[in-house]
This record gives structure tokens, C-alpha cells and sequence, in this order.
């Protein structure tokens, strides 16, 4: 069955028996950011282009639709075999985006724009959510590598994958996912639990048999029972076996600026300064940049739950907008949810604001165009982003943007500011609606 | 690929080679409630028993394994062809669980009880967290229907059908979802997009399309240009087709409380009582919980990316901690994480709090066991419940709990006590780890 909110099928079914098949042109963004937020990364928008591409109503779906509503067979027999033909526009994965900006541009008869609305939300808003928070831990970090170790509380498999790709794209180094590192060909990243020690009794021997099955570059979970005897477990192990150029140690518990100086210490003391020291445990982007700020002697934040699920902002305030049918701009009138009319394009300029046009608009000097085609005809005319790809193209949106925006704490939002001709249309378009009858997006139905 | 962080087999390779297969138990339980919360609904259990009998590690797996990290085929290869044959005991789908309270406990040979603890915490973490939000919105609503919307927001197309089914587990009534509609024999709501008004143009023409096609019950979208406009144009529609007893008009805007106040009033004067109002936009339990409160007069709430993100609380306090080995029980000493080792069993009794007991407890009068074995020699005993079963246990629950840990707002958490016997034995196993060189579940290894 299509995945998609049953509303899109009524509408659909209305448009298609109507004959109100004109071409629409939907525009999907971001109304305001979430607080603690001075920009976005745009992910999921490749995932949601193939989505685009992918589904179609069948037979089946019709016929269970008409049985589900109590209609006749005939309401929403016209969407049989109703799939995407048109045209699709979208920044590249990995842009930076700001609120107002659109991610995506579909234009295609109005029921083939209309049906596709909720999976193409699904796929942007909450990779583009995870995506934006993955890049704060980056940036608080300070080149110090960050790794996904949220697997067991995101929400779902699906979701888990998509926590482990925001993070390689914001610039993780490795994920714990084992599905995920393979799928996306990423490093994969593990230590040890409490429950390995526990289940071996002595943190000597839990250490030894870790460090004889793997030798190359062995982490030693140090705080099952005191921080001070697992580092010094750890510390005779890794001499005996002289790793002190590859290992590390994990704290997972307690006050982990000081027990990390405290395993620090008692590495240096033991002649160990190249062991690393790893911290987890609850932490997100505030976590490490208090951690980073404070001088705590950590060289790898591993960051979970809070991070996979976008625990302060698990969601965007994100929409799908008819922007124009059959060739006349649309807009609403309704408090707070006005957003320019027509097909639009975004223009970065180098340091200066965005600004928002008709997509017809030449742009501002010097300045480039974030949308592109992306399909035509309903084929792709591009493949997807590969994450490398996707992590060079944040490097150049963080590139462009102002320091306060990147700011972990009370981060000033960049701003992407509307074109004079745009304004211009727009309140013309909201003047039609306020003074006439029939509003001009009106259209007499087929 | 096996879902699965890579520590779990890392461990599980070393616990192979060193023959420390005696049986393990790990308890999956919540250490404490989200603000905000006086129970949880568990979720995600019947998934998790689903996911722990499916796995196995492939020798593709393993190979794969010896590559990323740099070891012999031969530190891997053990664990090629491992799957689960062990047993669990879980609550029932639907159960009304607190703090501290197993969800699952797994017993096998070490390495298979170890290697499942991602994916079984995936599975439940989530849902029981989209369950314990979206049974606070029933409360919330005190009877009147509520409905998911939240398709859109959700972390993934797995977790849109998770959140329709968390919903219908805690009583929603309906769900936009139509592939989880389908999938999960729900039944399935929409009505129209502000898009649809508008590139219809005229509302009247537009609810007018709406009615003729879809008859049995239809809803108009009433606050695209004006909410009074709106309702006037529904109220003809209704009238001049004879939907008195059938149609619905919503809201999605504004004060909703005022806005509906004002639908209310002109639906009356136009002779419409029964025509009933559907309320939706950024919806939560304390939102519903506002308009019931003021008495707005709202028949159906329809909730969205708040619920279906759990926004307050996306994620659990969820651990998966070893309480024995080799007959051992086991525990941590680490600073507030220990747990009571050992199986444990969950006693409900009428009218009191829970107790926890170590599992061969005989139980207090009259009080019911929650964990029941689910799992034998790696075969499921029993099929998972049906989505009817699981909101009737969840009743039972509700039925069970004070007035007190049901309030949405403030609420004061329903506990559980440890029974005596259980708190002698964790005491004496602290006593144990913090005297004995070697803690007691020291097991020689090998």
C-alpha cells in the first residue's frame, strides 16, 4: 500500500474526477527553526526524490480505499495507475538551509503533486532534523572525532540507519551500527559493556581477553566497579602488551570531565600519554561542548540517544505548500502561515544573507543557486549524493556561515531574506485574496 | 547484516573462544520516568520477541566483521551460524508498567543473550515511549475520539506505523496512515489540505466537491481564508445535501478553543447541532487536555508530529543489564545504576503497588504475575497479541492505577517495591563486589 495520510487520496480522487489536472507547483520548507538551532542541514531530500519516483497507486489500493470510506468503486478508481510524471527541484544533501528556504520544488499535474506530500515530509523533516543536530556535536567537538552509538533508542531500524548517515554526513567518524556501517560503508566503532566484565569476574582478565581477540586498536571500559582499578587494569594490560599506541579507555558513568583528568593522570603516570580516552553516556551537543570547554581530556565523544532521536527537537516545523496552479501564484491568508507565492529559488551570496525569488529571477550578483533540477519528466536527471559528496557540500554551507550562527549556545539563525519582485508578488497575491470573491488562484473546476 | 551495535559482538566473539556459554540473564527494563509521565504503557515487546528469534549471524557477517576490524578470519568465526536458543519471559504487549519493572527478561548462553541487546532495546524503547504519550492524550481528551496525524513527522515510514499502532494500542480511534491502516486493520481518517481550498478556489465549491464524492462522512477544512466564511460555506453544503447527522468541519488554525467556540455557535444558529468539530495543528495531551479543560466544544482530537515524536520525552531510560551468570546473580556497583540482581518477577495486586521478587517467588496473595515465559528452547510459546488484546490489558492497567499517576498533568508516578527477599540478595551481592577481590559472579573462564 502507498504510504501516505488518506487525504492526499480524496484529494486526488476530487482532482481527477474534476479534470483539475493543471500543473501545481508545491514548495517544501522549514517555517521557523527549533530554538538552539542557527541553521539546518538538509537530509533525507535524496531519499525523498527516490520516494518521488517510487510509488504508484494500484488497483489493490483503490479497492480497499472504496471499502475503507463506503463509497462506490468508481470515487477512487481514477487513481489507478496514478504515479510522479512531473518535475522536481531540490538543494543538494547536505546543503545548509535556513528557515523559509525551500529543500524541494515538485511540479506536476495537481493529484501527482498532491499525493506524494506526506512521504516526502516523512523523508525530509526527520533526517534533516537528525542531520542538524549531528553537525552541533561536530562543532563542539572541536576536531575532536564524535561517533553514533545511538542504535538502541532511535526510533526503529529505519531510523536507526538514517541516525547513523546524519552523522557520517555532519562528520562522524564511526557509528556503532554494525547494518548501518556495512549499508553505508561507514567505520564501525564498539568497545565493551559492564555486563563483559561483570560476566568475567576480574577487569584484568576482561581486559586481557580483549586485547589478545583484538589487538589492533582495543577500548577498555574502565568504570564497571571504580574508575581508578579499571584504568589501572587497563593500563597493565595494554603495557604488557605494548598498546599503549593503540589503545584507549571508555567512561560511561559519573562526572566525566573529572573522571576523564582522573584517567588521564593515571594514564600519564603509567607512561601511557597516547592512550585515548573516549567518554558516553547521555551526552549531546551542550555535553561536549561543556566537556571541550572545561579543557576535560577527552579525544572521542560518542553520542547517543539524545543525538539519534534529536532529543530538544525531535521534529521541524516543516510544510508543503502550493506555491501555483495552473499558472497563477497561490498563497494563504491565514495568521502566521503566509509564505511566498510561485516557483522559487534561494541565492547564496558570499558573505551576505540568502535571498528568495521567483525561480525565474537572474539572482544577485556574484551569488549561486541552490535548487536544481533534480528530475524532469518524472526520471531522475541525477544520481543521489554520496555522503562524501553530501559531508563536502555542509563543509561549504559551514564555510558560508556567520560564526554566530554555528554557535552551540543561544545560536544567532541565519537568515534568508525575501527578493524585492517576490514581496512584491506577494502582497499582490494577498491583496487579490483579501478584496475579490473568488481569490486569483481561483480556477474553475474541469 | 545482523542489526546490532558492534560491542555485542565483539563480546560475544571473545565469549565464543573462551567458552563462557553458561547461561545469562539480562532484564530490559526502565530505570526511571520521563518528567511528565506516572506509568508507561509497554510497547514493542511482541516486536522484540519477533526480532530475538529471527537473528543469526552469517558467514558474511563474520567476514565482514574480520575486515573492518583488522583480526583473523579466526576472531569472528565462531560466531557464524549463532542464533537465539535460549528462553524469555515478557509482560504482555499493552501492560502497564513502572520504574525499575522488567519488560523482558532473556536467559541463554551467554554469547546469544548478549548479541540481541540493541535490537531488542531498539524495539522496545520507542514504542513504549510513543504508546506512554499517546495514551495520555486518551486520557487527556476524557472520552472524546482521538486521532493520529502524525505520518508526516515521524521518525521513518517504520515509525509512522509504529506511532498508528502505539495510537490505536492506547485508543485512538483512527489513523491518516493508510499503509498502517491497511496493514494494521485500522481504520483510516482524513479530510482535505488548505491546498485543496485553495486550488479549488471557492470553498463553497470545493466542500461542495467533497460532499458529492465522498458522502458517507465528510469533513471540511474551514480555516483557509476565514474560519466564519468556512463554517458558513460547510453549513450550506451540509444543508443543501442533508449531512446534518454526518459531516464534520475542522480547524487547524488560531486559538482553537475561540475557533471552535465560534464553529460551535454558527453550526447551532444554522440548525447544525450534530455536525461535530475535529480540532488538529501541533496537538498534544496537554493541549487536548487545555480545550477540554476550558470546555471548548471539540469532538475529535487530531494529534500529530508531537505525539508521534513523543516531542517531550522521545526516547526511554531503557537498560539491558545482566542479573546472572552460571547461577550467579549479578549486579553494578557504579554510582546509582544498580539494579536488584537475578530473574526477577513482577507482582501486580489490586489496590496496592507492585512488588518485585526474584522469579521463583511464590508472590504476595491474591497478586497477579506480569512476566510470563514467552520463549522456550528458542520457539515462541504463545503468538503475539492482537492490537485488540493489547489495548484490553492496557484497560486492565488503567483500571489498576491511581487516580494520581493517570493525571496528565503533575503526574505522581505509580511505584514498584522490592520485596524483601530480593533486597537481601542485592545487598548481599554489593557485599560481595565490595569486599571480595574476586566478585561473586567471578566465573573462571574456559
Amino acid at each position: 500500500m502507498l504510504v501516505t495520510d488518506l487525504y492526499e487520496l480524496t484529494m486526488a480522487a476530487i482532482y481527477r474526477r474534476r479534470g483539475m489536472e493543471a500543473a501545481a507547483t508545491f514548495s517544501l520548507f522549514v517555517r521557523t527553526l527549533p530554538p538552539d538551532r542557527g541553521f539546518l542541514v538538509a537530509a533525507g531530500v535524496d531519499e525523498a526524490v527516490g520516494r518521488l519516483l517510487a510509488w504508484q497507486v494500484t488497483d489493490a489500493d483503490t479497492r480497499w480505499l472504496a471499502t475503507q470510506l463506503g463509497t462506490g468503486e468508481d470515487t477512487f478508481a481514477p487513481l489507478a495507475g496514478l504515479c510522479f510524471t512531473g518535475e522536481a527541484w531540490a538543494v543538494r544533501e547536505g546543503t545548509v538551509v535556513l528557515a523559509g528556504e525551500p529543500l524541494l520544488e515538485i511540479t506536476a499535474p495537481l493529484p501527482e503533486a498532491q499525493v506524494p506530500e506526506s512521504m516526502l515530509l516523512n523523508a525530509v523533516t526527520y533526517q534533516t532534523a537528525l542531520a542538524s543536530k549531528a553537525v552541533r556535536c561536530v562543532l563542539a567537538a572541536r576536531g575532536r572525532p564524535v561517533v553514533d552509538f545511538s542504535l538502541r533508542r532511535d526510533h526503529g531500524l529505519e531510523a536507526a540507519t538514517a541516525a547513523a548517515r546524519a552523522g557520517a554526513l555532519a562528520g562522524f567518524a564511526a557509528t556503532s551500527n554494525v547494518a548501518a556501517a556495512r549499508q553505508l560503508a561507514l567505520a564501525a566503532t564498539g568497545t565493551m559493556a559492564h555486563s563483559y566484565v561483570q560476566a568475567t569476574g576480574d577487569e584484568r582478565a576482561a581486559f586481557e581477553a580483549f586485547a589478545a581477540a583484538f589487538p589492533a586498536s582495543p577500548t577498555f571500559l574502565v568504570d564497571t566497579y571504580d574508575t581508578a582499578g579499571g584504568v589501572r587494569a587497563a593500563a597493565a594490560v595494554i603495557q604488557a602488551r605494548g598498546l599503549a599506541e593503540r589503545a584507549a579507555v571508555r567512561l560511561d558513568s559519573g562526572d566525566l570531565a573529572a573522571e576523564a583528568r582522573l584517567a588521564r593522570r593515571l594514564l600519564d603516570d603509567a607512561g601511557l600519554p597516547a592512550v585515548r580516552i573516549v567518554v558516553s553516556g547521555g551526552l549531546d551537543e551542550l555535553a561536549v561542548d561543556d566537556l571541550a570547554a572545561r579543557g576535560a581530556p577527552v579525544d572521542v565523544f560518542a553520542v547517543g540517544t539524545r543525538v539519534g532521536t534529536a532529543a530538544d527537537a525531535p521534529s521541524l516545523d516543516s510544510a508543503y505548500k502550493l506555491a501555483q496552479y495552473h499558472g497563477r501564484p497561490v498563497t494563504k491568508l491565514s495568521a502566521g502561515k503566509g509564505y511566498p507565492p510561485g516557483p522559487k529559488q534561494v541565492w547564496r551570496r558570499p558573505g551576505a544573507a540568502d535571498v528568495l525569488t521567483p525561480r525565474d529571477d537572474q539572482g544577485p550578483p556574484g551569488a549561486r543557486a541552490l535548487l536544481e533540477p533534480v528530475v524532469r519528466g518524472g526520471r531522475r536527471l541525477r544520481p543521489a549524493a554520496t555522503l562524501a559528496q553530501a559531508h563536502a557540500r555542509l563543509a561549504e554551507g559551514l564555510a558560508w556561515l556567520p560564526g554566530e550562527a554555528k554557535r552551540v549556545r543561544d545560536p544567532v539563525p541565519a537568515v534568508c531574506v525575501t527578493g524585492e519582485r517576490l514581496k512584491r508578488l506577494h502582497e499582490e497575491v494577498r491583496a487579490g485574496l483579501r478584496t475579490a470573491s473568488a481569490p486569483p488562484a481561483a480556477v474553475t473546476p474541469g
